[in-house]
């Protein structure tokens, strides 16, 4: 299977998800459908872009490739229309985006190990690609990123890179790390909501 | 008559208008003067930064050329110095920021399409560059982007960079297009503030 | 001696001043474990990130060497660990704090010297160096940035850059100017704390 296929194939999915939760956010702080569409963008394509300024895949995907921020404004544009939706369907949307997290981690360093970063920086680089849009959602409507307080998140989001900076050191092939590094940033994110999972703060 | 200098030219012109935003708003958070000046510069240069980083001019012409910064620093000084003008003078310093927006908008779109990039992503460049120092003035300062609340200012920024881009595509000259680019864009603006133009919210 | 081993061993130390502070107020948020190492590496490589993309030095040391990454987090850590230390010992992390934006803006300023930007945009860059971290560290806990209206904070920072951006212009040796910027951005930090000074405020 073609590598650079399937990483483009999930990036949209990814961007899919975290568009629909930049524009549920837009709705519930009441933005008109500009603003809606702008968060859902920023949230899908920020982290993306973060990475690629970093490793110097310059122009980033997001800004040469029009994919990305077509997906992005369509999928806004769907929740600015029936706001109700992911609101009655909580369970989706926050699995979806749990899987968009995941998706981003693994494509995110990915990336960043074709452009010759080592194999640690690479799974930072993933974490910064899944955590970067939220957070950047989250400082623009002014408030801490969720990122920062909500439990087990940007650890998920290195967990899951793990896998494919770990798989290109030891020279397995991708599928199997790409598949192991969302399953377990998912795993990681649903043991955190569902079964309370936490790390320790400091006393 | 030469593109780029018209550029340059409109492009200190916009550096103008927005360091007056930024100083304005440190002067009313009572910053210090140095706090002035950084909020000025910061507003002025931030969104040619940003997309000077994203479009691959690096470095970015606000930090290759000292100018932009000059412009920006005698402009904060002058509003520290004179706070009560900008609060007396609502209107010239709120056409003026208009015009910024619009300059900018337009020749960010400009510079995104010299350096390759697609008509459609060059006005969304256009966008980033308006828009993009005044989001940076306001997370610095705590407050949700006037952005992404005021209305019709990010798409009006957008629309200023269309007929650019769309001009380009068509193989028609710069001047005319960048004309209908500022003067649409603070079209839509005006109407916005003046004559309660909306866009819908979600329900 | 070797200017840029001295110029890494100094970031290192800069590096680990400024995860302290980040760590700290990631302790004072309640922020988990991660969530603290996060705020610690933020705050120790934005501003050298920031330089590092502004200046084409991509990708930006932070990412392509793993040891600013590892200070931080073994800083943060320490600081999990042992949350009262630095709140008993507040004149050293203050000192300490001090002498990172010191030594970011004489570094900073040097890596923009060698990277052809002219000695007044790498004294800027040096001022970015050194307050881009703690800016980023306060935009995420959605505060107004202490260098915004702590007193004579980024003046310091761009104080102490430019002792090596003119001695490099002056065609001075490094290390004497390396010594006199971080010993002057010291200096001023100490008279605001200890001596109150100010700079004057618009009216």
């Amino acid at each position: 299977m073609d590598t650079m296929a399937l990483i483009q194939g999930l990036d949209l999915l990814g961007t899919l998800a975290f568009a629909v939760s930049g524009a549920v956010l837009g709705n519930r702080r009441n933005l008109d459908l500009f603003g809606v569409l702008v968060l859902a963008c920023v949230t899908a394509v920020a982290g993306g872009i973060m990475r690629d300024l970093m490793i110097g895949a310059v122009p980033p995907a997001a800004v040469a490739d029009w994919r990305n921020l077509a997906v992005a404004i369509v999928a806004g544009l769907a929740v600015f229309r029936f706001p109700a939706l992911p609101e009655r369907m909580r369970f989706p949307v926050r699995f979806f985006d749990t899987v968009g997290l995941g998706i981003f981690a693994v494509t995110g360093a990915q990336k960043a190990l074709t452009f010759g970063l080592s194999p640690p920086m690479a799974a930072v680089m993933g974490m910064v690609t899944g955590i970067g849009g939220g957070v950047l959602r989250d400082m623009l409507t002014a408030r801490v990123p969720v990122v920062l307080e909500a439990d087990i998140y940007a650890l998920a989001a290195l967990a899951g890179a793990m896998p494919v900076a770990l798989g290109h050191w030891a020279g397995m092939p991708i599928l199997p790390m790409t598949a192991a590094g969302v399953g377990l940033c998912v795993f990681l994110r649903l043991m955190a909501i569902y079964r309370g999972w936490r790390l320790p703060r400091a006393e």
